[in-house]
């Protein structure tokens, strides 16, 4: 058998220390599987006392990362401090500078530097392995860059944070407001005490800029992924979807139109007919439309160190056995330049929830200023009866453009009946 | 950009003539993916003037698949042939033992001699792929053998046959039996006229055979599969089932026990809360148990000219980028001679139907007969009452060994009052 690879790994925290783990776990079938064993011999982290319950007695210990990258006894850099900057940047650039092979699962620092992270690793010859930064356990992205690589991708979607896809499940289950679930969310750990970049949808958008970006063959482009997160999800909505049959899903979708390459991170409402409808709780899942292989859909867990680390531990396995592909699956210089679409050109149906106040003419006014923007109305729900009081109504419309929408809906919301900012959610048949 | 890799097709059926439109719709895609052109340069194929739609003009014809094979001016064989033996055998074992890579769709040669093969291809040093023998367009082989590849794998499960599933589909969607639903799988295409390689569940069982040496790294060993078809499955026991909360579907699971590793392909009792009871159509499914990234299931077309393509096209751009692999994920030295364990050692649950007379005492014969083998009621259901006629009556048990259910079952086939042979189907939590 080969000498071993000799793997540093930077970061010590949930994805560093399951990767340390999984390693000495399951050391002999690694070593089948790379053709070679796999070795950790260097560790970077801020906190040399913490006890993290692992044996890091013979490693060599590096406070900078950095420097770890650069050790000349280190084959490969596991980058798993986070952050799109700093420490964890410079590191991997370190490496790569070198020609270094990077893992990593840092979908921040992808999303927002893979472009030149991918022109680096490329310049120096350098692998950029990157499995773990999007839905975690699941070989997704070798599934789309290997995989369906014969394949002209019309639309990548998927659910691709757990928390947000726990709040949802919780909050239909348990008919329970956003603040609830998500306190329950924090109270089980699958929620962090900050958890912004969860449930305004940051996270699951840095997943799905990077998934576009292999798609569709061209340099990563957070800026124009169009985000909404889950804060505004209510109870109500919920219940009124499921009586639409419906569901509401904080989805990711990048796809391909006449325009250009659309990608948008929102809460959808989708027909619980669709295989994407039944992914609950903590779990995640991504569709690949392909013209030739047709619809394929990945399902499993999304986080965690187990999952995280069987990730990045696939990828060295394939740096281990010389499997190596452009960070995004074709040359820099045949990256696409295909423009984005704004939100405001999507074609789609709406759903529309308005509290209005319970008086004869509200809905003819409504209807009124839809017609003029050329919005069809599909449905309307209107339970129960208050006079004079306020009461919810739902609509749904057929496909229109969102900025027809949009200009409607301000004109709605200014309706004297309307007596709250109305609810907008996008509906998908995904 | 690199020479173009010259490949020959073996083969110009439903999935040779889909490779070849694959390759010529998707080229400069290909070529950017793949690093390299890849050009399709000499054919094979019984009849030179059937018209199969694509243009072969430019195309060097053999008549003898071993001879395309050997040619010097071929690089890569793609064998489209099918058949376990006979030429596509001839042919891989031909360009194998030249060194020359292999890509093939064929399950029935590689259960059958996929040791033997992957022993040549490895003694030889050349690449021997297969994604298109296993769920068609779903990555499956790669999800497993490469991006689960840190994982010890407990279990793989799937439904790996669309023409079973599309029937047992209808059968449950519009109340028919067996036969009305196969015939109509044979007018819409979707079953064979000779259908029995696919309803006896040879066809999904070759796939196991080759998931289960993948996912445990032994010799694939198709004998050792316990294999049982759906041509007994009822429209009355789908109608128990789901009464019950389950769904039969036609499951394939390979699992390691405690004995040793089992593999079985039958029809299954799987609870309607299980994500792979709403694969549904010609669907297939795949999923995998790993003991770090937990359960991942890979959901997609299972067949047809466009998803076999897509598998096929990927393996010729891993081995055009170098992408290699041993054929069964590691080296054969290293292959595990882990004992299978036969279907009488399984335990778990199962599914009874009697056909009884209905009268008094005959509960009583059938409950004391399983309590003296050892075997648990969980239900007991008996609709309607026909006093001294013959009536359904339907049992689930607790789990138990096989071997126990099948001695109990003997005798109470031998009851007086039970009129049919009984139905039995197994239960799994999956």
């Amino acid at each position: 058998m080969a000498h071993p690879l000799s793997i540093g790994i930077a970061g010590l925290g949930t994805v560093g220390g399951g990767t340390l783990a999984l390693l000495a776990a399951n050391a002999e079938l690694i070593a089948a599987r790379a053709g070679r064993p796999l070795a950790v011999t260097a560790v970077s982290a801020r906190d040399r006392a913490r006890d993290r319950g692992i044996a890091l007695g013979n490693l060599r210990w590096f406070d900078d990362p950095a420097a770890l990258a650069r050790d000349p006894g280190i084959d490969v850099l596991v980058e798993a401090i986070g952050g799109a900057d700093g420490p964890a940047r410079e590191a991997v650039e370190a490496a790569l500078g070198l020609g270094k092979p990077v893992v990593t699962a840092n979908k921040a620092m992808l999303a927002v530097h893979g472009a030149a992270l991918a022109a680096l690793a490329e310049a120096k010859g350098a692998p950029l392995l990157f499995e773990a930064a999007v839905a975690g356990g699941i070989p997704a992205i070798k599934a789309l860059r290997e995989g369906l690589s014969a394949n002209r991708i019309r639309r990548v979607c998927g659910i691709l944070n757990g928390t947000c896809n726990y709040i949802l499940t919780t909050m239909r289950g348990q008919a329970r407001e956003f603040a609830e679930a998500l306190a329950e969310a924090q109270r089980l750990g699958y929620a962090e005490a900050d958890p912004s970049l969860d449930i305004d949808g940051i996270d699951a958008a840095h997943k799905l800029a990077i998934l576009a970006a292999l798609a569709f063959g061209r340099p990563v482009d957070f800026a124009s992924v169009h985000v909404e997160g889950i804060r505004s999800v209510s109870a109500l909505d919920i219940a009124f979807a499921d009586q639409l049959g419906y569901r509401i899903k904080l989805i990711g979708i990048a796809e391909r139109t006449a325009a250009g390459i659309a990608a948008r991170l929102h809460p959808v409402l989708v027909p619980v007919t669709a295989p994407i409808a039944h992914v609950d709780g903590v779990f995640n899942a991504v569709a690949f439309e392909g013209d030739f292989a047709g619809r394929v859909m990945l399902e499993g867990r999304g986080a965690g160190a187990g999952p995280t680390a069987s990730a990045i531990v696939a990828d060295l396995i394939d740096i281990a056995r010389g499997r190596i592909t452009p960070p995004f699956g074709i040359a820099g210089v045949l990256l696409s330049a295909e423009p984005s679409v704004p939100i405001a050109a999507r074609q789609g149906a709406y759903y529309l929830r308005l509290m209005v106040v319970d008086r004869p003419g509200v809905i003819a006014d409504v209807s009124a200023v839809l017609r003029d923007h050329a919005v069809s109305l599909e449905s309307l729900l209107q339970r129960g009866r208050s006079p004079g009081e306020a009461v919810p109504v739902v609509l749904t419309t057929h496909v229109c453009e969102e900025a027809a929408m949009a200009a409607a809906l301000a004109r709605i919301g200014a309706l004297a009946a309307v007596i709250a900012p109305p609810t907008m959610l996008r509906i998908e048949q995904l």
